[in-house]
């Protein structure tokens, strides 16, 4: 398999450009490649290029740029999933998993439940950590697109930062269900949507009845209560079947 | 959260019960319950009950039987995920997940790409591990059904052994979908499914032919590749969306 290496500076006229350092390290001590091996090069924008290796220097090295490819194609629907921090490295999995789906941003949350304290994210990098998880997955699954991870924020915020138009989902679980939810999605694609996953120890009263009055859908998914880490990619499943996300027709 | 504890010998007419050794085990020494405390018992095949805890002995617990209570809802498909052994631990929470979504059945397959020499699973009662992979998910997941967990076999063999009726339903990489196979389930539920899922290297074009020779519908989920630990449950989560399992209307 041809690598595929992130260089978010790559410009549209560029012929050649000095790969960045940790690309450039991965390609000559891991993979250690020759002049002339091809690779592609993606911008985590949408672009992505073929590409060869014209030099293995020292201190860096330099790729020619060749035409553009078509990279795995998008969602036609921006979706953002917005998903409250888990426990451990739970949440390292739900990007990776999020990322291969197909979402246009992850939004983290803070919320009443959420038993990880602030400091355990907001010291040691965790965002840019979460970050480089989003650029792997991007690279393995072959989207060009690199979504954005976006630091922990509460819930109220979020709702307000939504586009106006997008879809808000907010999955709950199915004895809220029983209480009146859907557990259908709506049957035309909207423009965008945002889909809100709780922590393990679900929504608080409260958190449910803001997301209601700030226009959210309840959307409760199967009979039983779902892992709080493999909830997202059953709602993003569900949305990407329903909804034909990314279908070629 | 009352402690679920699965009994597989819980009979009919039982008023009391010495329960499992290793669940009387983790009762008294991680949990450290009193006579009285409330617990469920299931017997994995869809039964649950109320019981307490009447006698807590050095060498034996003792439960008291109550009433039957309402176990999480099963899917009204029965369902088994043929998946294809993957490396590593990666089996591991692919049961798990297949648990907790709901299928009947766990069949693990041998495939031509499969990375994982028998040795590793015949050998060290991985059988036996993945099985109480499939008891744990049910605890977690409120489920009082277990479902089996059935040794890895070739293609050819699960084909043969599925029920008549049962809609077969193979996954298949986007690309082969572009080349004409289905991305959109029956829409109507049959009795029964079996839903297959390859290795990391994909299926081999004989098992593919063989598949569709023997009446598979390939179905392909979406613009990209999926990991080959994730494909399962972006199956399963369209199949419960698609089919209304487990609805309770």
């Amino acid at each position: 398999m041809v690598p595929r290496l992130y260089v978010p500076l790559l410009g549209a006229s560029d012929r050649t450009i000095d790969l960045p350092d940790d690309e450039a390290g991965h390609l000559r001590r891991v993979l250690r490649v020759k002049a002339g091996a091809a690779i592609r090069l993606f911008d985590g924008r949408g672009r992505e290029v073929a590409a060869r290796v014209a030099a293995v220097l020292p201190d860096r090295v330099v790729a020619e740029i060749g035409d553009p490819v078509d990279a795995a194609p998008e969602w036609g629907v921006r979706v953002t999933l917005a998903q409250a921090v888990l426990k451990g490295d739970k949440i390292d999995e739900v990007i990776r998993d999020a990322v291969m789906m197909g979402v246009s941003a992850m939004q983290l949350l803070v919320t009443a439940r959420t038993e990880v304290p602030a400091p355990a994210w907001s010291r040691g990098r965790r965002l840019e950590r979460w970050q480089r998880i989003a650029v792997s997955s991007a690279k393995q699954c072959g989207r060009a697109v690199v979504p954005a991870v976006l630091a922990p924020a509460p819930l109220g915020d979020v709702l307000a930062a939504a586009e106006p138009s997008a879809a808000k989902l907010m999955l709950v679980e199915p004895s809220a269900a029983r209480a009146g939810s859907g557990t259908a999605l709506p049957a035309e694609a909207p423009a965008a949507a945002v889909v809100l996953v709780g922590p393990e120890g679900g929504w608080s009263a409260e958190e449910v009845a803001l997301a209601m009055a700030s226009g959210c859908l309840p959307l409760s998914l199967g009979p039983r209560t779902l892992r709080a880490d493999a909830a997202a990619v059953v709602a993003l499943s569900v949305m990407q079947y329903a909804w034909r996300l990314g279908a070629r027709d």
